[in-house]
């Protein structure tokens, strides 16, 4: 017994931010000295590394919670299943509902609670709750939908990644730059064909890594404030994302049973272009083998780094044929994988 | 199969706060008059109702998540399992680490990293991820846990709630003489004998229910600021838990498939000790029995109400013996019953 997707729907915010937003910006370094390039050149190059040349942002009447309402009930809509018969709403985020100039983060009641309410739905059995996890919130969130229908209390689990990043950057740090708001959810449900989740793993790295992504104060030590926004130590991500993610994705992979050549895709969270490129050269070349071509869709050039929403939003995107290059087929092996704040990383194989 | 507790353990903070500290405090109600009683009076008639006499907070050097690690080790000590067995850490919580004279709240990384950090545990294949679902979300981890177990995905896992209210309350709602700040932690493991967890249940009411318990601004509108508390329509929540708890425990009772004479304990969410009473005086009603002796171990008039830490404190002090009236033997039945944001109820039923 397993669980299958069976809808997707994502909630792409309708404000473009483009790199010219950020041309005025003054820009500091980790130890508070002003950056002495110019914004062109702080630009160019982060777009050259991240790939990222265009991000979106809520509408500032939104919070995440919004965000999560939409992608949860495109993704009903595309099951097709009455949503008084979910019995769970999972929802991955990191900052519950920031409001638009607020610094203060609501998740009373939880943001699951909130969709549910939204949704209109009736059932009182259907369990609403939301779960930390960094970005690797959402596929966690799948794995443990996956594990309630698989221990006998759930048959179908709404799961939402949803996230306002915008509300929570420090303007004076060029890694603001990378991060973006979305939404993406996907309603899954118990199946005993040979179809759907077929391996998935795990992992906290927090003996050394805890801290390398955070919550810490603003570069621009002249603020004096104590506001505190999301903050990343970029190269200990880099190599730790590297050395472990590789590993942890042939792990998952190799659990799964299937071999090598029968991969499809690698949907992977979109957090950087250039280490989402080495992670997947790094893992082929575990098993001796060049990337194929098409493996890897990618939607950070034009959405940033929305966080638990990347890889919600990428599979709705690709189930529902918005990618020109990228399709998923029946019997397609896909691995997911994701790392993020923790340092937590997880992969799920999925036959679809 | 299911999971048995192998250890438990709690931390009351060391700061207690008797009425005397609210004798001062300037109190207002919802639509922003002041109350015209005296405080005297004000603080009487909420010991009268709450049943607390005292409530403790945590240190100000202290937060959320170091509540957590002190009962976290004790429970780890107190299973005598190595940590690094652990296949989850799950920490229940609403409002993430907000340091003293902050209202910012911050759970990058989540706070189950930053125990599993603090605890020097090594073994990355334990995850470590938060849960948010009200004051029932202690319960609702060990739901959780308990379905990994089932699922066959985990055998040893941690769950922790705590809490620090403290650094939420308004401290013109006189509803801020209820809150507490705590942490209680449990470690569960698989068991295919006649023990542990015999049925569950959850629900999330959030139709109509939604904003019983939430995050507003302060009753004294010349404060004319937008930080926000946690509040509650204490009618609305006191006539919700009457008409919705009772049955729901009586459910989650009647599927473990014990008999009514069989339940030696009921260990409930301390929220308010009246409401308490009334709820488990309705629960015996539906099986047309009065309220056994010595049925409902209580901790509120102690140690107030510290949202998911009131339940895994008050079964932590029970087990090891600090009540005086409240023991727990071999074979006894024990119904656990929570309720809380969301609004959320859940109850476990377990044989010790």
């Amino acid at each position: 017994m397993t669980s299958k997707i069976i809808g997707v729907g994502s909630c792409i915010p309708s404000e473009v931010i483009n790199n010219l937003y950020f041309q005025s910006h003054d820009f500091f370094d980790e130890s508070g000295l002003k950056l002495d390039q110019d914004n062109v050149e702080i630009v160019r190059k982060l777009t050259e590394i991240t790939g990222i040349e265009e991000r979106r942002y809520a509408h500032k009447t939104l919070v995440t919670s919004d965000l999560g309402v939409v992608a949860a009930r495109l993704a009903i809509e595309n099951s097709k299943i009455d949503p008084e018969t979910l019995d769970y709403i999972i929802f991955a985020h990191n900052f519950g509902d920031v409001p638009y100039g607020n610094i203060q983060s609501d998740a009373v009641p939880s943001l699951a609670s909130r969709v549910k309410h939204q949704l209109r739905i009736k059932n009182n059995y259907c369990v609403a709750y939301d779960v930390l996890f960094g970005c690797p919130g959402w596929i966690e969130g799948f794995i443990q939908a996956n594990a309630f229908i698989r221990s006998g209390i759930a048959k179908n689990c709404l799961v939402i990644g949803a996230e306002t990043l915008s509300r929570v950057v420090d303007i004076h740090d060029r890694d603001s730059m990378i991060y973006a708001d979305g939404a993406g959810a996907v309603v899954i449900t118990i199946t005993k064909d040979d179809i759907g989740v077929k391996s998935h793993l795990s992992a906290s790295h927090t003996l050394n890594e805890k801290d390398f992504l955070y919550f810490g104060t603003s570069y621009n030590s002249e603020t004096l404030s104590d506001t505190k926004f999301i903050k990343m130590n970029g190269r200990k991500i880099y190599e730790f994302a590297l050395s472990q993610v590789p590993q942890a994705m042939k792990k998952c992979f190799d659990e799964s049973g299937y071999k090598i050549n029968q991969l499809s895709k690698i949907i992977i969270h979109q957090a950087n272009e250039k280490m989402d490129q080495e992670i997947v050269k790094r893992f082929y070349k575990l098993y001796d083998l060049p990337v194929p071509t098409d493996i890897m869709p990618m939607s950070i050039n034009k959405l940033g780094n929305s966080s638990v929403a990347t890889i919600p939003t990428l599979l709705s995107m690709i189930l529902n044929n918005e990618l020109q290059t990228h399709h998923i087929q029946e019997n397609d092996i896909v691995l997911f994988a994701s790392v993020g704040a923790g340092m937590n990383i997880n992969a799920l194989v999925y036959k679809f």
